[in-house]
């Protein structure tokens, strides 16, 4: 059976679109990828994509077909935590998800646990409040991690992996250049306690083994997401 | 192989306890249920089953065992939505989610979408806000429905059925007999427009089908929800 047509639409920057980026590369999908600058947003998006406008997205099952024109008849599926479990199921092989039914809901209770226990804390952090609340969730997410193992939920990389490391990779990133809408220096503190201290060395040792991945390095492009970020929240 | 051992735990009345309910009705399961009053938690819960003293808890795997006391080793799952997973992937037969993954997917968006679009506009109407938003929100869901077919996605009962029904139960019970914090015959009001007017035909078709369900039927006590519900809500 011929694989059918794959077109992603990915929000350049994004995390949640890297999220679905890296989960291509690690199936070692076959795909079309189609970006888009949020700040410049192409006017068939909504009325041929996704009517919402929201990002990413994948169009699927339509016959080969040029992204600005993508068929009628192709499934369109948003939302990043959801095209995690689809990409899971297109590529059964390729172990994002694991076989085990406990070791899934695992994978995603953490998914699940990432997003409830950082969201609020995090963006309260970033624009100007404490960072006790950032660095409480942080830990909470640290006791999460198998004591040994290098990824989320046991040695192989799953869509746990791929839902939380393009956000650690851009609270590393701040931090340690100080971006965010707090006090001179906070940012570097923080960045110190959190990538530096023994205290946070199973966290350290987590994202040493998501961000060395190749499939990471492909779709994370510090110096564009570094400027963007400095110009939506400021840098000291 | 023999099955492992499953003991669920569900809270009384609890719409999150339900949804697990209707999936291992509709699986067929062989399960140990263990129901729990929520005013009156017996002190074992939180050590033995959830630290969080949250519910439903689904405890798998261990060799059959005394609900009061399960076994240490075995898998505490957590998260009705996380369940309603588990479950389809303990029983693939039961085609609680289809094998196909753009039809997974379009389960996996109805419960997300369900979530998203109907929690904040629910509860704030039935604590006295208006009707506005709640009608809204089930306008769009009904939207999502598919124009012929009996469930949330497609003829085959799934898991987005699961979660979603016990929810428009409760709300179907309340209006019938006037039950939250508004004025006296709101209720009816918003009653007569969702469940007997023209324009929510469709919803009331797909109410039909679900709320017929023995699994439904079998997991649904109205009379201890009604009298919960005008407890914590009053009526008119």
């Amino acid at each position: 059976m011929a694989t059918p047509d794959i077109i992603f639409y990915s929000a350049k920057g994004s995390p949640f679109s890297q999220r679905v980026e890296i989960a291509f590369q690690e199936a070692k999908a076959d795909i079309t990828k189609y970006s888009i600058d949020l700040r410049d947003k192409p006017e068939w998006y909504a009325s041929r994509v996704n009517s919402t406008g929201m990002l990413p997205v994948v169009v699927y099952g339509s016959p080969r077909s040029d992204p600005e024109h993508p068929s009628p008849e192709s499934a369109k599926i948003a939302e990043s935590h959801i095209l995690l479990e689809f990409i899971a199921d297109l590529y059964l092989d390729s172990g994002l998800l694991p076989k085990d039914p406990v070791e899934r809901a695992r994978v995603r209770l953490f998914i699940d646990a990432a997003v409830t226990k950082l969201t609020a804390p995090t963006s309260a952090f970033f624009h100007g409040g404490s960072p006790d609340g950032f660095i409480a969730a942080l830990m909470e997410i640290q006791e999460l991690l198998p004591p040994t193992a290098n990824f989320a939920v046991g040695d192989h990389f799953t869509i746990a992996d791929a839902a939380i490391a393009p956000f650690l990779a851009r609270w590393e990133l701040r931090l340690r250049n100080d971006v965010g809408k707090f006090e001179e220096g906070t940012g570097l503190r923080v960045y110190e306690e959190l990538f530096q201290s023994e205290r946070f060395a199973r966290l350290q040792k987590y994202y040493a083994s998501i961000s060395n991945r190749e499939s990471f390095k492909n779709s994370f492009d510090p110096e564009y997401i570094l400027a963007m970020d400095t110009g939506r929240l400021g840098r000291h």
